[in-house]
């Protein structure tokens, strides 16, 4: 059993920390949260421990690694405690806001051999996953084009929006992710188009976009094209279609339940998507444990790591930079 | 180019007409009606000749062929006279009402090489002529099990069911049909249950049923289940599902349009169902019209003839029994 | 939390046991099987006390509840000593394979006031309850006709067929139940066909049918129809409509995966169904220990109880009696 | 009934020629080919008259309108002989590669009162239409985002493709065209990517591409996003997709049949797609010649004409030089 503990108790925090105490193979060590009552709460609900300090819970003999889902600024910091006091990581997405803060974590951990897993948690979504093995196993031949959707069930409040850090380093940056996912190998241009039409004035005052495109290219052609919005009426809106030289595979929405209704003005209509992602990608969260799991336990690799953090803030820079300019950005001239 | 004649100028007549005037290989000789400004209407939209009476018609050098789109009453006799005047005939279903009358006209009629095709059009829609090919083709295997789900959009008008001969003649005799055809052999038991669930008390005074449910079994086993209603709010539901020892082909619903709607409060909302027969059939009518051209043409078999028609009828029958006994009938018990 | 022991630990009885113990306001307070070293193998991996005697279980305080998934020809008797013993009860289905020893059961716990739950755990899945709430909510008006579609993916042992009580104690059982549950008002009338299609041998051995088809009418004239068969090789065909005077409600079949495929020969191809009960009734099984625990803290009645169970093994002795005798049967012929 | 000519008769002109014939309101009035076997097939096909020359079939008092199906290369010359001599005109897509050449046209023709239609035929689909109504209706709220995919089900010939201007200027101009239709407001920047992965080869010798991503972008900052490929092995994928404020409409691909599959690899599998723009625009090619007689005999406007064809070219301009340069271009840039 892997003692693990939660870092930041949030919606997402508790969540993780709720698929940890189910675990087969895990162990809840305990939880910290900046705001004592939060975690406490946590902490009695689940029969665990509060940790005083994320010093406390790093001198723990209890935990053999931590999940960090605290605010993003201090992902960075906890990254670089934990490696210190060599415990394994499980990072909630982004490493950091700032590439310079990313790229100077990377020099501080350099060379370490704990795991260090990214929580981009839709690779371990079984439709996504499953189209991804559509591709490895041949089923659709060559790779040409990727086709990412991605829309959010409605907008976060607007002190969130402020401080995220812009559309393409707070949302995009899963689709980022996906698309490297289901390329398999690395974007070299970017070109980003955005809009504000969801909450004009919002994204004026943050210089933020609201609808967003994004067209990814890789050395050897491949094209990737996600479509973001801040807000379907209709759900939480996740598709991802890759289409090649022999097929194509299609991950499909989830709706809330399998009916369908018919009457005098319409037929097979299908219940609201499921919404949001804590409840649509809930097995992906649970199986993302598994992953960790099995890399502390059995040393496997971990199946996304820092670097992969690091790839794509790095794209979301890029389409930060083509937005603004109005024309395709490399890759490496980022970084 | 073939010369048919369309006896009886209805909305059915009306449109074999105009779907043999458009035939690439087919000519309509003319049209006859009882009502003759019916036909005479018909006769100018589509610049043909109005026949004074059907033995004009059966009279004429251009009549190669007549198709019986006339009143049900009429049918029996029309055959007779046609074969009697050497026309091949595609005659409307029913043959007649009562099975006795048909016996008799297949007496009459016996030994002639004239093309008799009955107008089953289901036979011809692409969808469940589909689910037969892959049956023939092996792709289900052994078939087991048949479902026809097939429900009218709305009630016919009160005269109309007054006269219909009961629900199972009307209505589930294109059931029937569909039946035999899918399952490739001769029924041996019939069992029926009949509700009165959509209008009751026209139901209760024409001592008939709107809402049933026929089960058929094959000698060796096979079986297929027909459900019946006589008014779906949703349109005109036509599926056929056939189950075998090696998978499952279906015929699905027809919407109106390949459009689906998203919106607050559902997914995927398709349009409503084509509406009614001449719409959702449009194509199996038209290739109707070919299957009849090729058997006179060229000699070919018509796909569905009068045995076919007699046969539904005895089902019809058989059900009537077996919803007023509360029994399976045995389809030797009647004829 | 509510302490429950298992009864049997076998395929369904484990899974019932690792449900508890994951449940937050339930726990497994031991597990008993006639097997001792099935039992402890159960108790080990999760962790609980084995009891060495039914006597033992129910003795224990830390006993409120049982669940009862050992054989069928327990159950009767299990139930008597555990409402003897002041336990609530969740039963496996059926109750026994035999109608009189049922009714002599009834009268013997006749007037506890404990919940006893019967395990028909299809109601409790989110899309056939689905249904039914729309039936509740008035969206498909008033309920015309239900098709149930029930096919299990591959035939059981030998051994298991031969001491099933046949395909509508052992099977059917679960539809005749959906069947009331969606009808919402009890059945007059049974008619039942069966053919042997899948192994004809064994069921000609065992006096028994492998695909059989099933029409329940209420006193109202509603219809349900059941399809079953032995044997899909496509998967665990599972599917509930209801059709109403203003619309249709339809659960759907679960694939394994939302992943489309497209190819060269095909389109909007899906992964085969889940298979089998364990997997497709995931939720439902955890949701039906819920509302075990909601009925027994709470004191809400149970959703399926005792009688349901009793009615639907009446249905099935109504279908055996109409499939061997050729007609309709009653359901006060039976009792 | 409105007389046509339609000069060419390639696949496309033969396909429109019948159509005419067909048109309960049109009348074919001859057929014109360069190559006069070509046009005397058709014509004697069709028994109609075969014009020697286009002077001929312009100075034909039979010839109300003419229908242009000839090579693009002529298109343009076409169009002034045929406002000089006083006929309708529906030109097949596009004007002319060049867009000086368009413009010089533009002007000759300018003030001319004759209709004159661009073959967009896509905008006669029911489903692409569909969407499109369902934007007019509200129905999906305030429009923010398009998704058209269209791929063609393989290469066209390599004389072809040499010829055919590039694939922004022959395919994907009807995706442009599509754009504009749904958006309902005229596209300022564009943004456009193009990869070699389907016949790199060919396309290095052409400096064309097979497989390109473009994205549109209005005024008020709508977006439309158009994904092509020059071969999708599962035939002809033409999906339009419209994310708004208030829902989502999106138009369906249409399989060969409406038949599902179900066998022990997949269930639900649907027929291929149907392939290529004759048999999937069918209807929508027969509602075109209509709309056309209705402009001509009614005075209505024509639904889709010069400037719209001026338009996409524009588009394809702007596209192409984005594609060279990297570089998102503001459409008021190209003319």
């Amino acid at each position: 059993m892997t003692g693990i503990a939660v870092l930041g108790t949030g919606r997402i925090g508790r969540m993780h920390a709720e698929n940890i105490a189910a675990h087969p193979r895990a162990r809840l060590a305990g939880v910290y949260d900046i705001h004592a009552p939060a975690a406490a709460e946590v902490a009695a609900q689940l029969g665990v421990p509060r940790f005083d300090s994320v010093e406390a819970a790093l001198a723990s003999a209890e935990v053999d690694a931590v999940l960090i889902a605290s605010s993003t600024a201090t992902h960075a910091d906890l990254i670089e405690q934990s490696v210190a006091a060599g415990k394994a990581i499980l990072c909630e997405k982004p490493i950091d806001l700032s590439l310079d803060r990313v790229n100077a974590c990377a020099t501080k951990i350099a060379g370490t051999s704990l795991p260090i897993m990214l929580g981009f948690v839709r690779r371990f979504d079984s439709g996504h996953a499953g189209v991804r093995k559509a591709i490895e196993s041949g089923q659709i031949g060559e790779l040409h084009q990727v086709t990412i959707t991605s829309r959010d069930p409605g907008m976060a409040p607007d002190a969130y929006i402020e401080a995220s850090g812009g559309i393409f380093r707070d949302m995009t940056i899963h689709d980022f992710d996906m698309a490297r996912f289901i390329l398999g190998e690395e974007v070299t241009e970017v070109t980003a188009t955005g809009s504000r039409l969801v909450d004009p004035s919002l994204m004026q005052r943050c210089d933020d976009y609201d609808t967003v495109t994004v067209v990814l290219k890789t050395e050897s052609g491949k094209q990737a094209i996600i479509t973001n919005s801040r807000r379907a009426v209709y759900g939480y809106d996740q598709r991802v279609e890759a289409f090649g030289s022999a097929g194509m595979a299609i991950s499909e929405n989830r709706a809330l339940d399998h009916v369908r209704l018919y009457g005098a003005e319409f037929t097979d209509r299908a219940t609201p998507l499921k919404n949001f992602f804590i409840d649509r990608y809930a097995d992906a969260f649970a199986d993302e444990i598994s992953a960790f799991v099995d890399a502390i336990e059995q040393g496997k690799p971990v199946p996304v790591g820092f670097e992969d953090g690091r790839q794509a803030l790095l794209l979301a820079e890029a389409a930060i930079l083509s937005a603004a300019k109005g024309r395709t950005v490399a890759t490496r001239e980022i970084g």
